[in-house]
C-alpha cells in the first residue's frame, strides 16, 4: 500500500496497515465471516486480527477473546458487537490505542434520544482516545484505490482502480444503498470511482473529515455527495472549499425540495426561505453543483470529472435527424438551455465540407450523409467547439449497425482532439447493446456517452445552470459598496426596531426612504411637513405597534396644515382606543412616495446556513404566486439583475401597460445592500422591506416600508 | 402470409402476394439490390418482378425493362426510380393495374412549390388509377407480423413477431429516424412491435389511412405516432375514434410547443391558441395519450400495451431504502403525481407479515429485509394493486447479486397476479448489465422494466396525467344544457358585432350581462337608467368602433340624470371628434358592474382543429404571465373546474385577502356556455370575455365585455 499517497489523517480507516475484526462468529456465514472474506479476497497484505468471545479460529487465524488481547496500535478495528456493547468495545479499543474504527451496528441517534445520547457518548469517548470512529449505522466503504473493502455483505467487489484509469470521482453518501446506485452506474460506463464512503449516523466523523480528506487524496478528481443532513456547516462549507481550491467539482444530491415548495407557497416572508433553500445557495456559492435526481448525480458526476470546466453559452446539436433537432428544441426551451447560431466564422469554415443541400448551422443536422461521410462529425465537432457562442455540445446520432457505431465515436473523438468544451456522444435506440469494445473505447478516451438524447440534455440544462452561478460569482461583488461605517451603527436591542428607526438605519447604509422625520408634537409634525413639503404620510412609532395600520395609526395623502393638524388629532384618538396604555415613540412624518412597481426584498437569517435573500414582486405576485427569488447575500449586481429578470412576473420589470422600464440597477442596488447589512452585522436577524417601489429608468428605488428585527 | 388477418385495404402495400422492383440496377451495392436482399432473406414467397432499364438478371431472375412488361395486377411496385421520372412510373404502374407502391424518392413537397405540384399530381394519378401510394421522400416501412420488409438501407432485420408474443405496438412515423428509433429501443425491451410505417410526405396515404389500417389488425394493440404535421384532420380523428373503439391505446409525439409557448407569451387573446394546442386538445380529445420526448414515447408505448386501463388516483411506491422514498417525493411534487397514505384495510392485510420495525405504509420500504424476505415483495405489490386509492405502482430496487435479482423479479409477479393497474418494476443501478434470462422473463410476463426509477416516476406520472384526461371526459358533458334556440339565433354577419348585439346574443344563450339596453336618443337612455337604477355606464356602440374607449366612448359611474344628459353630449362630442363619419347604432346604457374577481374567457375556431377555449384571471394575470388554461369546447364542467384550480394565480379563486371564495361552479358554467356556442354555431370565429366579473360562492358571474366575431 503506497503510504505517502494518504496526507489526511483518515489514513488509518481507508488505508490500513493492520486490521482487527471485533465480535467476529467463527460459526459459518456469520457477518464477521463475511467481512474477513471480503477482506483478503481483494487482496488485503496487512496484519489481520480477530477477536471473538468464544475464541476459536478461522483459516488457521486465532481469535483472541477480547479487545485487550490485541496488540497496542492496530490501524483499523472493524466493529461488529450488538449495539449495547459498541460503548465497552470503543472504550477497550481506545485503551489499545486503536487509531480508528467502523461501527455497523444500528439503534443510535436514528431511534430517537436516549439512542442519540448513547451515540454522542460513544463520539466522545472516540474523540477523547484520538480514534476515528466511522458510524454507526454504516454499511461500510469500498476503497478501490487500495482494494480494500470494509462490507458486511457478500458483494460482488467493485473493480479496483488500474493505474491507467487516470482521475476518479470519490462516492460519499449517508445513505449506503443510495451510494452503491451512483458508484455502481458510474462504474458500469466505465467511469472511475476511488472510494464509496458510507458515513451513516455520523457520530464522530461526517461529511467535512471525508470531504477534507478527498480533497487532498491524488486518485480522486471529482465527489458525489448524497446527504440529508448536513451537520457541522462551518468544517464542511471550509471542506468544499479545500476541494475547489483543489480544482475538484462537487455534485450534490439532498432530498427535502420539497418541504421549501411548501414554504415557498406560504405568504410570510420570512418563511420563505426554507432551511433546504438555505443550504443550497450556501453550498452553490461554495461551487457545489447540486442536482435533483439520481439520474443527474450519475451525470453530472461524470460530466465534471471528465469536463471541470462547467460551460458557459449555449448548446451546440449535432444529429443525423431534423425530427430531432426540433424535439429537442421543444425539450430545451422548458430547461432554459438555448441553442443559439452558429458564428459566422464557423459557418465558413464547415461550408466546404458541406454539400449545398446541408447548411452548416447549429443545429447541424447531417441527415443521410453521415452515412457515406463519418468525418463530417469530427468537421461539425469542431466547428462547435471552437465557436464562442457554444457552452456545451449535444451529438446524438441513430445506432447504426455494431460494425459502424465504433467509426462514428472515433469520428467524433477526433473532432473533440484538444478541446475541453463539455460534451455528451449518444448513441441512440437504446437498449440496444452497444458492441463492448466500444463501450470500453467511450470510457478509456473519456467519451461522456449515453443512449438517451433527452437525459443528455437535461445533463447539458443542469451543467449550464452551474456555469451560470459560477460566472455570476466570479463578477466583482457588490457588498464593499456598503459604508464601513454601518458595520458600528448602533441598534437598540432584541426585537423588532419601530419603523423610524429601522429606516434610519437603512439610509445610513445607503438605501432611499422617503423623506421625513420623527415628530412629537404636531408643531414638529408641521415643521417637517412644511420642510419636505405636502403631500405627507402620517405613521404611528413604537417598537410594540405591530400592525400599525390595523390600529388606525398610518393616515395617507394629508394635502394640507389644517389636515395634519386635524391627523395628528385623529390618529392620537386611534391608538388611544386601541390600546390605552401604549406610548408612542412619536409619529412619522413622510412625502408621499410617487407610484411605481412595487416589489419585495426580504432577508432572513438561517442559524444554521447564514443570511438568505428574498426579492419579489410585491403584493399578490409575491402572495398568491409565490413568485420569488431566493439568492446569498454576496451575490454581485449582475446576477442580482439575472435573477429578477427569472421572476415569473419580470414582463413588469420592462415598462409594462405603458409604464416605462424599471431602474432595474437601483433595485439590484437596494438588493445588495440588504445583503450586505446581513453580512456585516450578524446582530440582524431580519430585514424586510414591502415595498420597495421602484421608478422608471434612473428614477431609483424608495423603501416605503421597513421592518428590521434586532437579535 | 395470413389473407383472412386484413381487413382494411392496405394489404397490397403491407402484405404482398407480389412485388415489382422497379427501377433495378444489378450493379453490385445498388439500392434495388440491397431492396431484394432485405425481402429476401426475411423469406418472402411471393411473385418478385424486377423491373430495370439496362435489363439482366440477378440470381437467375431476369428484368424486364419497362413497367409495361410486367403481369397486370401485381400487388406492390416497389419504385426506385429518381425523382423526375416518378410520374411516369406511377403512370405506367396505373396502366399496369399495380395495386399498391412505395415511393423512395425525396425532392417533393418538401423542396418547395414546384416540388408540391409535382407530389400533387403523383397522388392524383394513383388516386384516379384505385393505387396505393406510400411516400415519396418514405424510408419504406417493416411488416414484422408478415416478416416483409421494404428498406433501401441494409439492415439488420427486426425481429418478426413470435405466435407467442400477443399484442404488439405498431409505430407510425413521418420521420423514419424516429419511428426507428422508437421501435428498435421497444424490441430491446422485449416489446413485440407488429409494423414500423413511415408516411413520408403523405403525398396519398398519410396518418389517417394507417391509423385506419391498424385500428383493424388483429396484431396491433397499441400505436406509437411521431407526427410533424397532420394532414386531412377529419379523417385523422375519425381513424382515433376507430382505434378508441377498438380498445387500442394511441401514444403521440408531436414537436412544436415551443411555438405554442411562444404564442402563449404575446398578449393578444387569439394568439394564446396556436395551431399545436388546438391539435393537442383535439387529439387528447380523441382519447390520444400525447407526450413530450422520445423517452415518453417509448415507455408510455410499452405501458399502454401492458395496462390499456390509464391509473386513476395515486402512486404506491415499495423500496429498499427510505432514502429513495425521499427523492422520490421530492421528484414527484413538480410532476403533480401524489402519494396516498396506504389504506386502513391494506395497512391490516400487510401488518401481521411485516416486522415490528417495518411500518405497513406508503411507501413501503422494505430496507434490508428485502434479503431473506423476497415474498414482502409480493405481498406490498398485492397491497398497493388491491389499494382503491392507489392507480399506479412503481417497484424501485438495488440491483442485488445477479442469481438474487430474478427472485424479487418473480416476487413482483406473484404480486401482480391477476391484478391490472400500471405497474413498473426498477432495477437501479443503472448501466449494470442484467441476466439476458431475467431480461427474457420480464418481456415475456410483460413486466414494463426499466432501470431508472426517475424515468419510471415522471412516464407514470404522464400516465396518471392521461387517466385524469380520460376521467375528465366520461363526466356528463355540460353542453347540453345550451338552449337548443340558440342554434336559431341570426346574426349579422360577418365581422365583429358591436357589444350591445354581442352581448344580447350572449344573453340568449345564458350568460349574465349587466342590466340595460340599447338607447338611441338621450330620452331613450334615461328611461333605460330609470329603469335599471344608478350609477350607469355609457358605452357608445358602432360595429366600426373597435377601440371605444379610446375615442372617448366609454364613460363610467353616472350617478343620476343630470350627470346622464351632460354625458350623452360629452360622449357623442368626443365620438364626433374621434371620427365625423361614424355614425352610432346608439349607446348601450348598463347597470355599473360590482367588483368582484376579473376574469377572461376567450374562445377561438381553428381552421383545422375546431373551437379551442382559453380561461385565465385577468388584467396583468394573463398579459404579463400568460397564465391561462386551454380547454376544448366540450368539456364537462367537473374537468372545467379542474382547469380554473390549475392557473397559477388560483389561490385568487379562493377568497384572497379577506374576499370570498368565488362563486366557481358559475364562472366553469359560463365557460361550458361559450364552448357550447362555438359547437353549435359554426359562424362564430371568435368570443372574447374580457373581463367576466366572478363574484362570491352562489353570486355568480357578469360578463361585462363582449367581443364576438362572426364569419
Amino acid at each position: 500500500m503506497d503510504m505517502q499517497r494518504k496526507t489526511d489523517d483518515l489514513q488509518p480507516l481507508v488505508a490500513p496497515r493492520s486490521v482487527a475484526i471485533v465480535g467476529l462468529s467463527t460459526k459459518a456465514g456469520s457477518a464477521g465471516l463475511v467481512v474477513l472474506r471480503n477482506l483478503l479476497e481483494a487482496g488485503y497484505d496487512g496484519d489481520v486480527h480477530l477477536v471473538g468471545r468464544s475464541g476459536g479460529s478461522v483459516d488457521g487465524r486465532t481469535l483472541v477473546t477480547s479487545v485487550a488481547d490485541l496488540p497496542v496500535g492496530v490501524d483499523l478495528a472493524i466493529l461488529l458487537v450488538p449495539s449495547d456493547v459498541v460503548l465497552e468495545t470503543v472504550q477497550a479499543c481506545v485503551a489499545r490505542g486503536v487509531r480508528a474504527a467502523v461501527c455497523f451496528a444500528s439503534g443510535f441517534a436514528e431511534m430517537g434520544e436516549a439512542g442519540r445520547d448513547r451515540q454522542q457518548e460513544i463520539a466522545d469517548t472516540a474523540r477523547a482516545g484520538g480514534m476515528r470512529l466511522l458510524g454507526p449505522n454504516t454499511i461500510g466503504f469500498f476503497n478501490n484505490v487500495d482494494g480494500f473493502y470494509v462490507a458486511m455483505v457478500e458483494l460482488v467487489l467493485p473493480p479496483r482502480l488500474r493505474p491507467d484509469d487516470g482521475p476518479a470521482v470519490a462516492v460519499v453518501a449517508q445513505s449506503g444503498g443510495i451510494g452503491i446506485h451512483v458508484s455502481a452506474s458510474l462504474q458500469a460506463r466505465g467511469v472511475p470511482v476511488s472510494y464509496v464512503l458510507a458515513t451513516g449516523n455520523e457520530a464522530q466523523l461526517g461529511l467535512a473529515e471525508v470531504l477534507r480528506f478527498l480533497a487532498t487524496d491524488t486518485a480522486t478528481a471529482a465527489v458525489v455527495v448524497y446527504a440529508e443532513q448536513i451537520r457541522a456547516v462551518p468544517q464542511v462549507l471550509s471542506a468544499l472549499a479545500d476541494l475547489q481550491s483543489a480544482g475538484k467539482g462537487v455534485v450534490l444530491l439532498h432530498p427535502g425540495r420539497s418541504e421549501l415548495a411548501q414554504a415557498a407557497s406560504q405568504s410570510h416572508t420570512g418563511a420563505l426561505a426554507g432551511n433546504h433553500a438555505a443550504m443550497r445557495l450556501a453550498v452553490e456559492r461554495a461551487g457545489v453543483l447540486v442536482v435533483d435526481s439520481l439520474e443527474e448525480a450519475i451525470d453530472l458526476g461524470q460530466l465534471l470529472l471528465r469536463f471541470p470546466q462547467a460551460p458557459e453559452g449555449g448548446l451546440g446539436l449535432i444529429t443525423a435527424s431534423g425530427a430531432l433537432c426540433g424535439i429537442a428544441l421543444d425539450y430545451l426551451e422548458p430547461l432554459g438551455l438555448a441553442m443559439p447560431p452558429m458564428s459566422a466564422e464557423q459557418v465558413e469554415a464547415l461550408r466546404e465540407h458541406l454539400p449545398v443541400y446541408t447548411p452548416p448551422r447549429n443545429p447541424l443536422d447531417l441527415g443521410t450523409l453521415i452515412g457515406p461521410r463519418p468525418d463530417l462529425i469530427a468537421r461539425g465537432v469542431k466547428a462547435h467547439q471552437d465557436d464562442p457562442a457554444i457552452g456545451s455540445l449535444l451529438v446524438s446520432l441513430p445506432m447504426p449497425s455494431p460494425e459502424i457505431a465504433p467509426v462514428w465515436l472515433e469520428s467524433h473523438l477526433e473532432g473533440m482532439q484538444g478541446r475541453s468544451k463539455p460534451a455528451i456522444f449518444v448513441m441512440q435506440n437504446e437498449d440496444v447493446p452497444l458492441p463492448p469494445a466500444m463501450l470500453e473505447r467511450a470510457a478509456r478516451s473519456g467519451t461522456v456517452l449515453m443512449r438517451s438524447p433527452e437525459r443528455a440534455l437535461r445533463a447539458l440544462a443542469r451543467f449550464a445552470r452551474h456555469g451560470r452561478l459560477q460566472a455570476e460569482r466570479r463578477a466583482a461583488p457588490a457588498a464593499a459598496l456598503l459604508a464601513t461605517a454601518v458595520a458600528a451603527l448602533p441598534l437598540q436591542a432584541p426585537g423588532t426596531l419601530p419603523e423610524w428607526q429601522g429606516k434610519a438605519w437603512l439610509r445610513a447604509a445607503g438605501l432611499a426612504t422617503p423623506q421625513g422625520d420623527l415628530a412629537t408634537s404636531v408643531e414638529e409634525a408641521v415643521a417637517v411637513a412644511q420642510r419636505i413639503g405636502y403631500p405627507v404620510v402620517l405613521k404611528a412609532q413604537a417598537a410594540r405597534l405591530a400592525h400599525k395600520t390595523e390600529a388606525g395609526g398610518v393616515l395617507l395623502g394629508i394635502q394640507d396644515e389644517a389636515q395634519l393638524r386635524h391627523g395628528w388629532q385623529r390618529l392620537h384618538d386611534n391608538i388611544r382606543q386601541h390600546d390605552a396604555s401604549l406610548v408612542l415613540d412619536g409619529v412619522l412624518v413622510e412625502a408621499m412616495g410617487a407610484r411605481g412597481l412595487e416589489l419585495v426584498i426580504g432577508a432572513v437569517r438561517d442559524p444554521q446556513w447564514g443570511p438568505v435573500l428574498m426579492v419579489g414582486l410585491g403584493g399578490i405576485w409575491v402572495e398568491a404566486l409565490g413568485d420569488v427569488q431566493l439568492l446569498s447575500a454576496d451575490l454581485p449586481l449582475a446576477g442580482i439583475e439575472a435573477r429578477l429578470r427569472s421572476l415569473k412576473g419580470a414582463k413588469l420589470l420592462d415598462g409594462f401597460r405603458g409604464a416605462p422600464p424599471v431602474d432595474l440597477p437601483a433595485v439590484a442596488q437596494a438588493v445588495a445592500t440588504v445583503g450586505a447589512l446581513m453580512l456585516a452585522r450578524p446582530d440582524i436577524e431580519e430585514i424586510d422591506i414591502n415595498p420597495l417601489v421602484a421608478y422608471g429608468t434612473g428614477g431609483g428605488v424608495l423603501a416605503l416600508d421597513a421592518l428590521v428585527v434586532v437579535k
